[in-house]
């Protein structure tokens, strides 16, 4: 299934999105796909909640929100793919270069990326993000796909020029409503183990800017949770943004950014498109 | 006043600390002081609800946790000391070097600092933190201050084979159970603007290891929240962790490691004194 967060007439609802459409659970405050990640349904009550959801009649009148909108933990991974690392001024090392984005820093599908006031040098950065259902430390890599809930769409949208200010990445990604999220998250049980061999594309304007197979990482889903909860506790709704292919702006012959008026679209295969037009920062 | 959160038989608490011993609130569920702070409280509202407090009878009855226990953001700064960017690989460069650590990094005043399986490497940092009151986008410098609810005391353990594994720190630091916080944080109007001036000492074992002044800081508390907020909207409750100044472990020779045993103490001048023992990791 594929599981949504988003505004309705104000009301942050979760809901169910298929090919029939849109259906909303009924409201419960501060109720988000995150929330009932945390409440570990079993089979039968995700059946019974999902009953009383109803048609949304109009899904132009959805605003939609990250799935998981205020994840403890928001793991980003760099260099995750070679021919990505080929273009960056980095040696590939023999660790995954892990970062971490906070809540403020994301939005939702069909809202806007903001191009800062502070810069110009805005840049996708499409992406596999994997949402964990289970927690646990030291989460064997045999065992550790069972630990995850489903998968998603993120555009890692990254100030470049903030991002090399200093020796870390993290003002530079974590600029507020860079990061898109969504739509929605698809069950792992839809889709191949560690949402392996699909097509991840990335398009500015309807230009095709990264093409890759989500294969092509080096770490692949399950070494990604074993190796970060050698370290860190995973938890429910934690999200492991998985990594981005080559084809970024800032590494093109001259530079491609994006600017107020573009769209720019993550679509990976069997999970969804994302889409967030660009739009700059107001003055306050 | 001094805040701090708790758990006293099995509950998680908010108390008053003071010379006279500690005060608990009743208990409501999942209030912390990061929840106090967030509910925007009036001075008159403060009193009615500091009333409500009543003394522990046994301090030693208490387990400390952070005072915010499940920060938004817990943004750090390194290289924030000129003589600990010397003792570095690092130049010093023209703008904060900022990282993030995740909730499940902290541990409260008394908890123990966990030297993991995965390495030896677990060095101290000694720092002030600093905890958000009223949030905000483009804070001017000059304002900066009155956003600040208070400051605490914060031992941004590190595990530094870890850290230098890529080329973001992440991992090093935010292993579980490495960043010790506390015992409470210390309201602003008790101590200068910007806690500047204030001596700040690292022990280990008695040891004096690192030893500066608050106002050795490149970039002070308002500058920091300055330029945090050209990119990020703060929140009430998020925590920043202000940077290390010389005397860590990894840079000396021999290297002094944090071992089983160990007990870290940080101290701040007029705002208290930060215990952690040091214990391995447990194999599962």
């Amino acid at each position: 299934m594929k599981l949504a967060t988003f505004l309705l007439d104000g009301q942050q609802r979760v809901g169910l999105v298929s090919d029939e459409g849109v259906f909303a659970l009924p409201p419960v405050a501060g109720r988000d796909v995150g929330a009932l990640i945390g409440a570990g349904l079993g089979p039968q009550q995700w059946h019974s909640l999902l009953a009383e959801a109803s048609p949304v009649p109009d899904k132009g009148s959805l605003t939609w929100l990250p799935p998981v909108v205020n994840p403890r933990k928001i793991l980003c991974v760099g260099l995750n793919y070679a021919d990505h690392t080929k273009e960056s001024p980095y040696e590939q090392p023999d660790y995954p270069t892990l970062f971490l984005r906070v809540p403020t820093s994301m939005v939702g599908h069909d809202g806007a990326i903001v191009r800062p006031l502070a810069s110009d040098t805005l840049d996708y950065e499409g992406e596999l993000a994997v949402v964990i259902g289970k927690g646990g430390k030291h989460i064997a890599k045999e065992d550790a796909l069972s630990h995850v809930f489903g998968y998603s769409v993120f555009n890692d949208g990254s100030v470049r020029e903030y991002q090399f200010k200093s020796p870390q990445w993290t003002v530079g990604k974590n600029f507020d409503a860079t990061g898109g999220f969504g739509p929605y998250v698809v069950t792992a049980d839809e889709l191949p183990p560690g949402a392996a061999g699909l097509r991840l594309e990335t398009r500015l304007n309807g230009q095709v800017v990264q093409s890759a197979s989500t294969s092509d990482m080096l770490y692949d889903v399950a070494s990604l949770i074993a190796i970060i909860s050698e370290a860190i506790t995973l938890e429910p709704g934690d999200v492991i943004v998985a990594g981005t292919p080559s084809g970024i702006g800032w590494a093109r012959e001259p530079k491609l950014l994006m600017r107020h008026g573009d769209v720019c679209e993550v679509s990976i295969e069997r999970i969804g498109t994302l889409s967030n037009p660009i739009a700059d920062e107001q003055a306050q």
